[in-house]
């Protein structure tokens, strides 16, 4: 059997692909954007299709292990069904069924947060680590456990939505339909709005990322708040800083409950490195309870980037198929 | 090897025993008071050295495979330590070693809710399910996770602090240090302490209420509120859907994290059974996230009742020594 696996990041507007081999590298890489406004399951899928053969082109032999896909979405526990994709219109599509006739390997589906925390454990900075928490910090908040070489699905393969877990009653409305979710407080939404809401207040503190933004507010975004931040604008170190905060006491909710030993933070807003990771890593030891009493778990910034999600997807699925676990129970 | 095993549960005032057949039936019983005030570690562990014997009197051949003491505090992940028990004066205690040379068993230390809610999945009203979350309501909340048949400890023994996750920011003072815990909404202590402040107010709600106290506020109890509730009390009804209110939001929370399929709720709280668990489901309903789009867990009552802590720690230790693991790891 092959020691190569494809992993697939399905994305808001492109589908990016690549070729893994054993060690954790990406040795061929294939990215196909999706048609414009076009998000129905059967052009997403086509355009899967097209990056595998993409990829599968570049491989001697033309075969690999197996074939991961991260999705943005749940995924059943047998890994073969997308429950529900919120920026895609998948509703309990069964892409692995659609998927089998159209390519020449065993497809497993996972939810992209899941794969994230797998690369992390496998090939990051969870290496050695036997209870790791993975947190992606995008528009909004991901997150995977991963203990004892297994990533933990639940009971419907839903598990791992943290950043939907009320921190402020009556709070920030969120996007799944509830208020006060941690996700509208720790995320980069969050730092966007905000710095939104600074810059419509037109505080002072604001002047200097106005100013970077050529006076056009509209044109806001994360990196470059945290690119401000990084250049020494301090209203923009306090915006990240305040993020880093409630990232610190959603982990100290997440290590009462789970105890994990390592916390990996990754997805966009974590390139701000200490500049979040700071300011988290001091409100959790403020707020863990049984400080004092108890090992305190390591808050460490992710190492894969934003490959992560397409290592772990490549990875879970060889590691499926070499546990002899088509149906994908049994491992990963 | 004896198919029997005790369990210990250690209370505040009292230890008891139990020896467990293999069918989770409890034998033989045993309780000796632990001396008034007295709270030190070598006169707790006299009582159950006391309880042990007077059980062992007791089982035919005077021997069992296994011992299993449960105990309200944090217990590390080699079942060896208690790192931390509130209400007892240990502090790192090595109780299993203290106890390894006056036991003719082996010996496993767990935490009260992890005893509890093994029980209810092998012998109680969790049976089925493979990704059950026990919840204990008491004058705090305590928790357990069992998936794939087994309790999930976390890296270093200390997952399952739920009643810790903070659900008010800035709210009630926790006896943790911190505030806004769920337990202090959710719990025995919350019922209370709604329910003395109500008399406090000298609220006409609260007049029947009073009058069963014989006017004496300070001997309120949460069983009393209880049993009004149960009588028809309508305030004392409301007082309880408040605390199942908040159970339910809980459980969302936990939900969104770990997708269990079954929650299970012991404790002595759990006794108001659907006045405390229909409102828990109905909030749970509310607000659990993607709803719709997934599975919904079931909230059912515990069946051990409060001997569940013995029937658990018996039946984990029993299981740990079949499992040929001494040291506990690798078992349960």
């Amino acid at each position: 059997m092959s020691d190569l696996a494809i992993g697939i990041d399905i994305g808001g507007t492109k589908v990016a692909g690549g070729v893994l081999d054993d060690t954790g590298t990406i040795v061929h890489r294939a990215r196909r954007d999706t048609p414009h406004r076009s998000k129905s399951p059967a052009v997403v899928e086509d355009t899967i299709v097209a990056v595998i053969d993409d990829l599968l082109a570049e491989v001697p032999g033309g075969s690999v292990a197996a074939v991961g896909i991260g999705a943005a979405g749940w995924v059943s526990v047998d890994r073969a069904t997308v429950l529900f994709a919120p920026h895609l219109s998948w509703r309990h599509e069964p892409l692995r069924e659609r998927l089998a006739s159209r390519v020449a390997a065993p497809v497993y589906v996972d939810n992209d947060a899941n794969a994230a925390g797998w690369a992390e454990h496998r090939f990051g900075a969870g290496q050695d680590e036997s209870h790791l928490m993975m947190i992606t910090l995008g528009t909004g908040i991901g997150g995977a456990l991963v203990t004892d070489g297994r990533v933990q699905r639940g009971r419907y393969g839903v598990a791992g939505e943290y950043g939907h877990m009320m921190v402020v009653p009556g709070g920030h409305r969120c996007e799944c339909g509830n208020r006060g979710c941690w996700e509208q407080y720790a995320s980069g939404n969050a730092l966007v709005r905000e710095a939104r809401s600074l810059l419509l207040a037109n505080s002072p503190l604001a002047h200097d990322l106005l100013a970077r933004l050529g006076g056009e507010e509209d044109t806001l975004t994360g990196p470059m708040i945290t690119e401000a931040a990084q250049d020494g604008d301090q209203t923009c170190v306090e915006l990240i800083a305040d993020i880093g905060r409630w990232l610190g006491t959603g982990l100290a909710n997440l290590a009462a409950a789970f105890d994990p030993g390592t916390f990996v933070i990754g997805g966009g807003v974590s390139a701000a490195g200490d500049l979040l990771l700071q300011p988290a890593r001091e409100t959790f030891a403020r707020e863990l309870t049984g400080r004092g009493y108890r090992p305190m778990a390591r808050i460490v910034q992710a190492r894969l980037g934003n490959e992560a999600g397409l290592i772990g997807a490549a990875d879970l699925a060889r590691t499926a198929v070499r546990a002899g676990a088509p149906d994908g129970s049994g491992a990963g």
